[in-house]
Formats: C-alpha cells, sequence, structure tokens
C-alpha cells in the first residue's frame, strides 16, 4: 500500500502549487521588505514597465501630514529597489507609488487596517519593537465575545485578552479597559496596538502583573468593527455619530457588567484600570470622573479633552466639581501622555493646568512625536507595568 | 463648561482627518466594489495616467490555472470601471492589474491571506453567500489559544469557536475538529472558510445544533500561523516539511487532550466529529482510522488520500485493515465531497472504489468545480447540519 502510495502522492503533489493559484493568483518570488543585519531594510517590487517607483512609509521624514516618500531604483529583470537609512527597532508602515498609483507589497501578508486605509507593516527588532514583536514567552488567549448592550439597544462585540494561566488558574485578575480611538474599533489595539504581544513579554518579563484586557468598541452606533457586524464590507469612516456626545460613558456600565460576570476578576477599584488613546482617553477621562471610585489607574493617551459642543448629557456637568470628587473616592495613579507635536498638545496643557488649579494629582509624560499608534504603543508599554501594584 | 468646550472643540476636530493621515495615507473618496441592486458588480479605481487597467477575479472564467481578467473602461476623473454581469450570491476574491502590476482595491478593505497571498474579497448577498455574511443572530466566540504539544515539542496556537450560550449555559458540546489544507494554519478555516458565520447562521436557523469547532494548525512543524510565532513576519510558503508523514495524525492526541481538558464537552465518539479540506482531509481520514473509536462523524472535504512517499510512519500501516476496524467501531457518517474537476477527482474515485470492495459505507456528495474555498464553504454549510443528531 505504501509504495502504491508513493507514487500517487507524486502525481498528486504537482499540481498543488497550481490548484493553489486558483485562490493564490501567484506573487513574485522575491524578498521584500528585508530586515538587513545591519537594521537597514531594503525594499523591492516588480514593475518591468514601470517609469517611476517609490516607497513611502513612516521611517521616511514626513511631508507635512503625508508619509515621506523615496525614489526606488530599477535594477535587473525589472526589479525595484529602495534601502533604507539604519532604523530604530519599532513597527513600521510603508506602501509603493508606481507611476503615481499607490499599490501594496505583494511579497508582504503582514497588513494592519487603520479606519479605510491598509498598510503593510514590518518590525525591525533588538529595541523597543521587541515588545510588539511574538517572543518564545507564554501567550495569552484572544478571544472575540459578543454582549448584550441595554444602554445602546445592541448586541456589542468586544476583544478580550486573558493572561497565560488564567484558564488552569482559580485566581480573580484585575481588568484594563483599553479604549480605541475616533475610526477605531475592538480590533484596533489588538491589531495596530499590539496588545497582546506588548502584555505577553510585559508579564513574561515579570514587568507587569498578569492581567485581563478588555477592549471594547467605543462607537455606540456600532454593534461591531467594519465587516464583523450585519452591515456587512461597507467602508470604514473616521466620523460616526454619538462618539463624543455622552452616550459611550452612559452606556459603559454594560460592558463592566459583562466583564465581571464573565471572567474571574476583582470586582473592586484596585482591580480596575481604564485608558485610552484620543478619544479613548477623552471617553477614559469622563468615565472615570463619572463613575467616580470605579477605577484606580487611568490612563491617558494622547487624549483629546472636550465633549461634543452639541452634547447635552449630564455627563459632562461639572467636570470640576466631579473630578474632585473623582479624587476624594481615590486614584492610585492618573497618568497623562502626550507627543510634543500632537495637535491635541495645547488642549492637554490647559486640562493640566486645571488640575493643577483644582490641586488634582497626575503623572505626566511628555514624549517625541505626534499623534500616531506609535506613540500609542510606548505609552501602552509603560502605562501596564505601573498597573495593581 | 460645555460652551467653553465647544469652541475647542472645533479646533480639535478639524485636524483630525489631517492627522489620522499619519498611519492612514489617504485613499480615493470612491466606492468600489458596488453591488448593484441587479447583483451586478462594479469596480473602480483611480489611475489617471494609466494606459491599461483589468479587473481579475474568481467570479470571471478562469484562463487555465489563472483567473480571468476582463479590462476595465476609463472614464472622468481617471476613474476606470468595470460592471459584471449578475453574479450568484457567492463570496469572491479579485484584483486589479494596472499596466501589467497587480494591484489590491484601496477602496476595499476587506482582505483575507491564502498562503502567500492577499486578494479583496466582496460578498453578493440572496443566496448562498447569505450563510457568510454576518446576520443579526446570535454569534459564538472566536477564541485564539495556545496549548502544549508534547508529541510536537511545540507550544501551539489553536483557533476555537464557541458557539453563542456556551459560556452561560451548563450543558457540554460536542465538538468538530476542522482541519486546514496545505499551506494553511490556524487562521484559514475562520477567514477564508468564514466558519464562525456559517456555525452562527446554522444553528440561529435550527439547522445545526450548536457545536465547539477546533481549528488546530495541521502544520506540526509550525507553532503557530505566519505572523504569529517568534519566527516573525516571514514569507509564507505552501510547502512546509512534515505535512503528510504521520507526524500530525500521531500529535493530534495533544489537539484533543487540549479541547477536553479546556471547554465542557462531550467526551465521546458520539460527541467528536473530524473533517478538513485537501490536506485536512487527508488528515481527518488518517486520524479518524488510526484512532478508531474517537469520532462518530467523518468529513473529508475534497481530500488528498496518500501519504508521503517517504513516510514511515505506523500511522500508515495496514490502510485496509485499520479500516475495517474503525467500521467495526462504530461510525454515523463517513461524508466525502469533491468537485468535478478537482486535480484529486481520480485519487478520491479511487479511494471509493476501495471503500467499496470493503464494503465500508460512506456518503458521496459530488459538486461542480475544483479545489477550491468555494467548495470548502458548501461542504461545511452541508456537513455540520448532519452533525450530532
Amino acid at each position: 500500500m505504501k509504495k502504491y502510495c508513493g507514487i500517487i502522492f507524486l502525481l498528486l503533489i504537482l499540481p498543488y502549487g497550481l490548484s493553489a493559484q486558483q485562490a493564490l493568483f501567484g506573487g513574485n518570488n522575491i524578498v521584500s521588505p528585508e530586515i538587513n543585519p545591519d537594521k537597514t531594510v531594503t525594499f523591492r517590487f516588480v514593475a518591468p514597465d514601470a517609469k517611476e517607483v517609490k516607497v513611502s512609509g513612516d521611517f521616511l521624514p514626513a511631508n507635512g501630514y503625508q508619509p515621506g516618500s523615496a525614489p526606488m531604483t530599477k535594477g535587473e529583470k525589472g526589479i525595484w529597489s529602495y534601502t533604507t537609512a539604519v532604523l530604530p527597532s519599532e513597527l513600521y508602515a510603508y506602501f509603493f507609488i508606481v507611476d503615481g498609483v499607490r499599490n501594496y507589497d505583494p511579497n508582504n501578508v503582514y497588513l494592519v487596517r487603520d479606519v479605510a486605509t491598509v498598510t503593510n507593516i514590518f518590525i525591525v527588532e533588538g529595541g523597543q519593537a521587541n515588545l510588539y514583536k511574538v517572543n518564545k514567552v507564554p501567550h495569552g488567549t484572544v478571544a472575540r465575545r459578543w454582549y448584550d448592550s441595554p444602554a445602546t439597544g445592541l448586541t456589542r462585540r468586544i476583544t478580550v485578552y486573558t493572561p497565560p494561566g488564567y484558564e488552569t488558574s482559580n485566581n480573580n485578575y484585575p481588568v484594563l479597559y483599553l479604549l480605541h480611538g475616533m475610526g477605531g474599533d475592538e480590533e484596533a489595539w489588538i491589531n495596530l496596538g499590539r496588545t497582546a504581544q506588548i502584555l505577553d513579554n510585559l508579564i513574561a518579563a515579570g514587568k507587569a502583573l498578569p492581567m485581563i484586557v478588555a477592549m471594547p468598541n467605543g462607537n455606540v452606533v456600532q454593534s461591531a468593527a467594519p465587516g464583523e457586524s450585519d452591515l456587512g464590507f461597507y467602508k470604514p469612516t473616521m466620523q460616526l455619530p454619538n462618539t463624543m456626545d455622552g452616550r459611550m460613558e452612559e452606556s459603559f456600565p454594560d460592558v463592566i457588567k459583562f466583564v465581571e460576570s464573565s471572567y474571574r476578576v476583582q470586582k473592586n477599584k484596585a482591580g480596575r484600570a481604564i485608558a485610552g488613546l484620543s478619544m479613548g482617553g477623552f471617553h477614559s477621562l469622563h468615565i472615570s470622573r463619572y463613575y467616580p471610585g470605579t477605577f484606580d489607574y487611568i490612563g491617558l493617551f494622547s487624549p483629546a479633552i472636550s465633549p461634543d459642543r452639541n452634547a447635552k448629557s449630564k455627563v459632562y456637568d461639572n467636570i470640576d466639581a466631579t473630578l474632585e470628587i473623582q479624587y476624594k473616592s481615590g486614584y492610585k495613579l492618573y497618568w497623562i501622555a502626550i507627543g510634543k507635536t500632537d495637535f491635541l498638545y495645547k488642549q492637554v496643557s490647559d486640562y493640566r493646568a486645571k488640575l493643577d488649579g483644582l490641586k488634582l494629582p497626575y503623572t505626566y509624560r511628555e514624549s517625541e512625536g505626534g499623534h500616531i499608534w506609535l506613540n500609542w504603543r510606548i505609552y501602552l508599554g509603560e502605562f501596564v507595568p505601573m498597573l495593581f501594584r
């Protein structure tokens, strides 16, 4: 039987490569990007008839709000290439521009979506980005679950990270509620933010305590991320209604209720943290203030501060007074981080002045750069080790 | 405070769109693909200076092993477009070819990876594909977990679907072990196969019983899908070592042990099914035979039949005799499905002849088409309703 099978197998294996093409549609047999030993990175793109090919990405000096770009050089077999300077360890995004038309790298299957745009990504190891890569360490579980949210009238999707050992222990774990920005959803922190990798790596290194990270969808009109709801495969948009009008804050108890009834968690202030980026920082600011005594740890990453001008919600009444109540209810860490060139820098400065005026304690972290995921991953990596101590 | 905030907010909201560009890099403000009310589909692509733009996809007549393509027409503002014929309800894949260079659709963020190739996808509703879309029905949980596999020497990643209600009930659930093909991994069935949507929809319609679906990685040399292991962001390949040499079958008890110790499941033959496509059909064939009395339901979707010619594993000894033992141990369904133009058709015919000769019962399903995901989704939708009755 085995000999017979061997012959059949040869006949059988040959067309695999071809048949696979049905869904695969080929691809170039070259490597791009290639991370060179000296931490330069070489990009390659096959376009024998193109007149001009450029690579554009966040590792090049930005051109205003556009990422910088650099011309690639045409070599043999129509392969255009470009090698960067030595790059600091980071997670980078890029694309190509072929005769004026934007393109992806067909040799790189690693892509992330940010709102309506998909870019290739790569990691330069050896420093900061070691926190973002998958290492040989114990890995937590990442689950996409659905929960009832009576306050929004929706059944909603949430991404939940549980740390290594959660399933086999009997411990109650603390929970970090981690909120995305405008245009984001329950996929943002896990994909763009590399949350699972950051938590796995910090926990394995003994730098963070094992914790659950709950990543809800902060757009109260959405049941789930684009493509994950019955709205189908629509084009995502940055602006959604009701994002900063109080409805997120008002409905947030549905999230806590779900998490605390579904997981073995510490159901007290000492076991709860809330943090978010941009709009999610705004939500974290107002949720933690509106529900004083709920969170011992608050993280505002490049936060927006002010509600929608039309917001009538009582969530935004008496902000100063409720901040003082929050302080009196007690918290262990109120952490504010922003980049020097962030367009929200002034608003955050004003908010810090307010806190100073009210004599409310907080920790301030100012980084380089602006309103970008690079900073939010850094902030998460710094914030998490301070939690639940 | 609110009035003040309103003014700040206006200043603050303006640059959002710009700042978001940092990671976003723009995109065209057009719709593509547009599913028209008559079930034709219009594609659009902006390329003012291009000489020729084509759309290529699996909804066009194939050109040998290549997908068919059709020329697009240049219209105003450099927008090229093409409208298909009326398309049957399905999930389709496509890409563009711009002056000979393959490109994605920058207006469609919905992409799937098959081995090393990423394609845009879209769904034409109203028939078969209603099973693949997210509908307003209760949704199960999808979790990516890691488990110890002593037989492979690895900690391995697995995707697990638990049905709606699993977390809040005390029932023990049956388990379908669902295996991918060559070049696939633990992401294949959930992404390309739309397993969560198929299960959600079948269960909601009362056509399938609630069940757990465990989707392990069938490549014993891999701990996880490309990009999800400490190997980093490498280029995936179709061919991996040790895929059909017995090691997957030998190590499969690690998978069952993990599932049965981690979930509330029926730990008996009546509560276990195993199915797979292509190489996964091969694995299902041999695992179910090598561990007789373990599975009451076996599904071979476009299966490969014969082991690696160099396979020395005892898994492949005495195939006929062990098939007879499997039969005597009892099974309720042995389901074989293949497309008429599948390159494995002859091998499957030979295998059916063997089963006929041995007088072993099975159910045969012959479909149109070949070795493609379109068929595997159809097979899953037909197989699952027959399970655990």
